[in-house]
């Protein structure tokens, strides 16, 4: 396998682009790709993309989707490893920081991905280009993945990216407080908030769970549950502010 | 390493509750797990659980979180390598269709895995106890991970259960028109809906981007994105009744 692999490459002529995107490749992950095609298509903006033989646009899409999955797996789990004291509420939020398009587009900018992105269009200030360097990232980790592994990937990623450019203590210190996000946001948009509590029955009184419906004006945006009044309100929150797409710039 | 375990597993006394539950595993994984104790832990609901020596409250939660996410990654690859000319959003909407709650529900309870699950607690028709098998299924998952690797779980996930309980055909089938879903509950709840479109620039013709604005009433609920004013459409549609809460259930 290797052999074929090595002998594919050493007849292949590449053109310029590959050339230097195979060298890309190399400094971002520290080994040449096997297959420089999949790295290609993952710099690939649907802007540019062109209709195969199959009637299907080729762009970076799909390996987005799929490397927002490998990502999603591999900071969960080393999250889960490297705080085995901390609940899944809390490894949630540390993952979706890590993981958000903001972080990405910052991470892609970061490790020069950015500029090998191709893409038409002048609008770079447009709602679609916002997100164009944080979904090559995705993209790149899915190439990453199918061109060398599930392990490799693993360690590209944990070795190349978390640990080299996120600081988790920072990350960990401004952790969203939900609550006030809402609170702030409803405020500033003339709405009201309103947390009802009602405590759940349970066998034992150790295990009471409360449950918390957040109102927005009338309307119950969700549920959240805890084992402490505080916690389910922060559930509460976090949910409604998914439901709602608030987050920090909204405010 | 593997005469390590093997030697561990045969100088260890397990109780009649571990044995019952390596019999489980191995019926339903096709072998004996190497720590039992994960897969104890993954059927530990929240409802029973017991603060450990560090004060941190040991159930499957910390689990489920990472088995969702191993799952997530795993169902992605196997679709995005069994649907090659499918876009992106055709293979996000089956896979949400393969692991909601409500399937993964249906899966515990297949498998004989509900029967397993420990917890507390009589109100079995409540909202907390309507996951419940589905958590648990995903802990599993993350059991499995953390036991057996990366390879061995994903073909778990894929021969399993992917390959044995799920019908894809059916799936791809009955894939949600969520233009049609969220007019039919708007219908029902005597609100407007309405769709803004915008045609959006680019500089070559065959690049023209459409972005869609759904408005719930006068409120602007989601804004989507396409090659076509349709699947602009769809992409607000599906948005709106994910930032909604709207499902098949919901009508």
């Amino acid at each position: 396998m290797h052999f074929t692999r090595f002998f594919t490459r050493w007849i292949k002529n590449y053109s310029a682009k590959d050339k230097k995107l195979i060298e890309a490749v190399k400094r971002i992950t520290g080994v040449k790709p096997y297959n420089v095609e999949l790295y290609s298509l993952a710099m690939k903006h649907t802007s540019i993309a062109k209709e195969n033989t199959h009637g299907f646009k080729e762009s970076n899409e799909r390996l987005e989707y799929l490397g927002d999955a490998v990502l999603g797996a591999v900071v969960a789990e080393y999250l889960f490893k490297r705080f085995p004291y901390k609940d899944e509420g809390f490894l949630t939020e540390i993952r979706s920081r890590i993981v958000n398009r903001e972080s990405l587009n910052r991470l892609a900018i970061k490790i020069g991905l950015s500029q090998l992105v191709e893409y038409e269009g002048r609008k770079r200030n447009s709602q679609t280009f916002k997100s164009i360097y944080g979904d090559a990232m995705e993209a790149f980790v899915g190439a990453v993945y199918l061109d060398k592994g599930f392990k490799y990937c693993r360690k590209f990623i944990v070795k190349q990216l978390l640990i080299q450019h996120y600081d988790l203590e920072e990350i960990i210190e401004t952790t969203t407080n939900f609550k006030s996000l809402i609170i702030e946001w409803a405020q500033k948009n003339n709405k009201d908030i309103n947390f009802e509590t009602a405590q759940k029955s349970a066998t034992k009184k150790s295990n009471k769970q409360f449950k918390v419906k957040l109102l927005l004006d009338t309307e119950l945006i969700a549920e959240g549950n805890g084992y402490s009044k505080k916690k389910a309100e922060q559930d509460a929150a976090r949910k409604s502010c998914e439901a709602l797409g608030i987050d920090k710039n909204s405010i």
